[in-house]
């Protein structure tokens, strides 16, 4: 079976491992579709990713969807010829995390296409696939792979969401509208958001969040003028979904949110600290919670994407086989052409 | 000023009333349209509900809009002309459960239109109507006085809502489709519930929540084995409203609920009490939360349906002037041929 | 290795069976102490338990501590000689209760010493047991095996704890005082409980309750007068844990609890269903919660029992070796003598 | 009647007042204790707090409690010769956050001894109150007026507390013991905290907080190794209060929690912003929650000291006759000799 393994910075090369053997409780799976994400772009183009740092060859992606080959001894509920979106949550159920029931943020968590530990978790950009049972989620045959293989980004998504408690009649911002900001929207709007604006720096990336539906568009850069005048009276919106990583996003998705609403923390800072007035949060009790992964969501956003209650299908605007994997990185990062790129065999 | 005065059951007379004086904070409002309730409907079919009896003639109603004719000194968030949805709820803000900020369950809310004390508190089908400043919710224009008056009900349904949690990508039971019912349909959707069925005993009420855009609609008298069928596995439904107040739907509501899901309780039961099986409910920990009335909920709902993100227009089956106020008692007592009936003047 | 095997109502007996083997991830455990709970005196008194009746022998037995005898590949939290607690809480994992983070209500429990599934789940009443890795919470060498085996009736009540939100300050009421009640006594305490009224039909419960500390203690049939007083003026206690199962209790415990409030239900039913009067949960926002098991709350039990914060010294009233298991049924079975009795080797 | 009139920096006057007359609903009080609180202390050293100065003579003092000596038409639940404790919060009841039941954050809120609004909200350092009757809370004639006074600073580490959610069982750390810190340490341990750690810079600080039975004090500037050791294997604390205001504890307080636990922000910070660890936050769901002044809270405060349940004797240090109010202030300003500082007449 062929894998595309990273041996460092632009540095992928596709080749071939040993199939691998299915145990009791264990699902073969051959590959469908894999979407590349944020955290799959770092490694390539740097070869790490915050903290960590490729010290051995990886095989990324955990994005994927696939058909069912072979199951093992005492799997029940999946079968050979089921499509499948894959969980790629594996909490290690022994850390004092899993033991109070977060196995999502667990202190060892075994997750896809990741340099956190070592030796790393292997990913799932591979002809074949071993998972758990417990993995698998089923969808209908006439579910496009790509389409069930967003569920891993909707899920993240939906936890977001979750974070934040009901949205129907609120008003919302969105920082940042790349792939997860985007889902951000059709999440909120799914949800009853009353009112959805966002922000970016791209007008690439506002004009394809104005093509969703939403209610303000804003140039964070270009218009500030727009952006402060939220800061007014106490803030202006009841959830902001921060998913920029912008330090200078942050201090202001914590202005422009109103007195009692929380900001939701998706994207992740790419430099060591941000400036936050800290008496802002406190006077007007504006929450600022961390959302990370996503748990019992990755169900529901199978749900979502397989019934088309949400319709991600605007976003898949780039698809490459696995041989042109080095081509598909390339697009994915440029975010004036590409939202979501995903990968075939 | 043209009153409808409730002198007994069936008893009701148009009387001509001293123009009420607008004090500092409040407002005087001119009578747009109003929503004639269950509760209503009760007081004027049998002189009573549930223990409250009639005791001196009873102005009813509570589901107002109106038009804004003078402001009274301190007045600043309203203005002559302005169009305004009126909330009914008036806590005390010194009773325990105030205290705690919970006015909405107030142990003495002053709650329009009710003959819970004595002396009454007198409703708002009247010509002209003096509320708080606080009370009042400008809608624009052009928004139709009969869907501004609906933000009370809608309230009551966003509040049940509210209650459940996150209905996002969940299945979701709405027993009893009458108004209430059906706006708690409108609010799951809107609120991103992934499945919604309604049960009802009439078809005609079926009928029209099919046309709500509903996934199922079963009629639980004509047929029991499709609510049965619900009940395997330990249940079915994330969510149930439970909205007719019958005791055989209440107990079908917590045996089709999944475990680890909720009944929201809207509907008033119509007898003392319900036979309920308790292991069902422990051994799933199926909650069972009451909804009574609603708090922040009616500025949201004001929003929703002056925004038009919840569309209630298809429910407003029946408008009738005050002086024709009998028939319109009458045709919102038929089921078969109403869902909400409006008073103008 | 010994069992006590339960092969019909009353018919306990003590046989020996084949040693167990440790794998990969398990832990082999010399018993230490086991509780018997109000499960094991159905099983032993009746053959039955609610819809479960016994259809092979079944060792009883989950409330359970030991010692650590030797450990399996891969484990590395535990060691041999360390004195354990052990959690019996296996959920599967693939079910959809599991799925969405909710495994201690999982629809396909593997739980000691119970007929609801077939072949039944052997509990661990038996000289040597095999637990996994993540089942072993580790206590003091100090800490008694028999205070160790209450972790599990402590985290039953510590998560009915959890379902009631804060109770600082609160009024609590617990409606039936035996080894579960006087748990939820002490943790209710521990969680800030402002004032704790308790009822029973047995003095010699209340008796014992009153030495906990608590502030209020009423014989509900001999002085229903007192009961009655709680009812006025929509309720007296914040929340309430109902722990008798009895079908009055439950219905005067809706009453008494204040609006706002909660009914915690802990208690199982003796009989099919409780006549409830719906209304009085509806007009005051009474929830009623069912609480079962307990998820990450077994960690929080081990911790509070092994540091002395919650001191259960008092309750455990009997100790039998496992050759007298007979007696000590019986024994347990007396409320009026005893309150929890464990058995040892 | 006597004022304290703050004229400027440490500029403070005994005045004379014209007594005021008592309206319908509202409560006339003769002055018992007042604590100095440290927004007092802010306004009596520099004229100003934060953002806002001076523009007229204010009468400081928030933390009151006194004794009733008139009632105006209407008031029920008070009478002449009550001793109360005197809730200071007076939400508008008309801003959309007011209506959406956060009347704590209320945009517009009228709080005693203010400078934030112009006029200036003026404080009830004075002989002779007026307030409205949902404000009086009536504690015991034995109850001490300055443990009544003391309910407005316990109701912030009761609402503190509340943001948390359950403290049962788990661990928690409280930065900065001043007042509030030391109230926290009180209400944690109350609500059932399993372990209580505390940082200071000053050694008396910590001396003092030993004393009220907490496990672990750590001098934050003189053993960093300590703090450090709570950043290991993703943080040490479920909870922590950071009650400084000071940057570098609020990145530790960060640093020092554990993956999803909370951050309760209740100290305001000295400078115009702190520098965030976002990732911390993200990756480990930390979230970060303010925590202002109080709502339901003020009640509880009062039951827990009425009843003892809650025992604050050993922070009350100082008490001034109003005619050296300036000693007091002094006295208040000095952390070594001070924890809590109260005013009589």
């Amino acid at each position: 079976m062929l894998m595309a393994m990273l041996y460092g910075a632009k540095d992928l090369r596709l080749e071939r491992g040993d199939d691998p053997v299915v145990g009791p409780g264990q699902v073969k799976i051959r590959f469908g579709a894999g979407g590349i994400c944020g955290s799959d772009l770092s490694y390539y183009g740097k070869g790490r990713i915050g903290d960590f740092s490729l010290m051995q060859p990886l095989c990324l992606g955990h994005e994927v969807s696939g058909e069912v080959d072979e199951v093992g001894a005492g799997v029940t509920r999946v079968k050979k010829g089921d499509r499948v979106a894959i969980n790629p949550n594996q909490p290690c159920r022994v850390c004092r995390t899993c033991k109070v029931g977060k196995g999502h943020i667990c202190l060892a968590m075994n997750f896809y296409g990741s340099a956190a530990l070592f030796p790393h978790i292997q990913g799932i950009f591979r002809e074949v696939i071993v998972a758990t049972e417990a993995q698998c989620f089923v969808v209908p045959q006439s579910c496009d792979f790509r389409i069930a293989a967003m569920a891993e980004p909707l899920a993240v998504a939906l936890h977001a969401v979750r974070r934040a408690g009901s949205l129907v009649g609120k008003s919302v911002l969105v920082t940042g509208v790349g792939p997860i900001g985007s889902l951000l929207v059709l999440a909120a709007k799914r949800a009853g958001a009353a009112h959805i604006a966002v922000t970016d720096v791209a007008d690439a990336a506002l004009k394809r969040a104005e093509a969703l539906g939403i209610d303000e568009a804003v140039n964070a850069v270009a218009s500030p003028e727009k952006v402060e005048a939220w800061y007014a009276n106490k803030g202006t919106f009841d959830v902001t979904f921060e998913c920029s990583g912008n330090a200078a996003a942050i201090a202001s998705a914590i202005q422009a949110t109103a007195s009692g609403g929380c900001v939701v923390q998706v994207g992740m800072l790419g430099v060591p600290t941000a400036d936050i007035a800290v008496n802002r949060m406190v006077s007007r009790e504006v929450d600022w919670l961390g959302a990370f992964r996503f748990d019992g969501e990755y169900g529901a956003a199978v749900h979502e994407l397989a019934s088309g209650a949400i319709d991600v299908s605007s976003l898949l605007t780039h698809s490459y086989k696995m041989s042109a994997a080095n081509d598909a990185f390339l697009m994915a990062a440029d975010r004036s052409q590409s939202m979501k790129v995903h990968l075939t065999f």
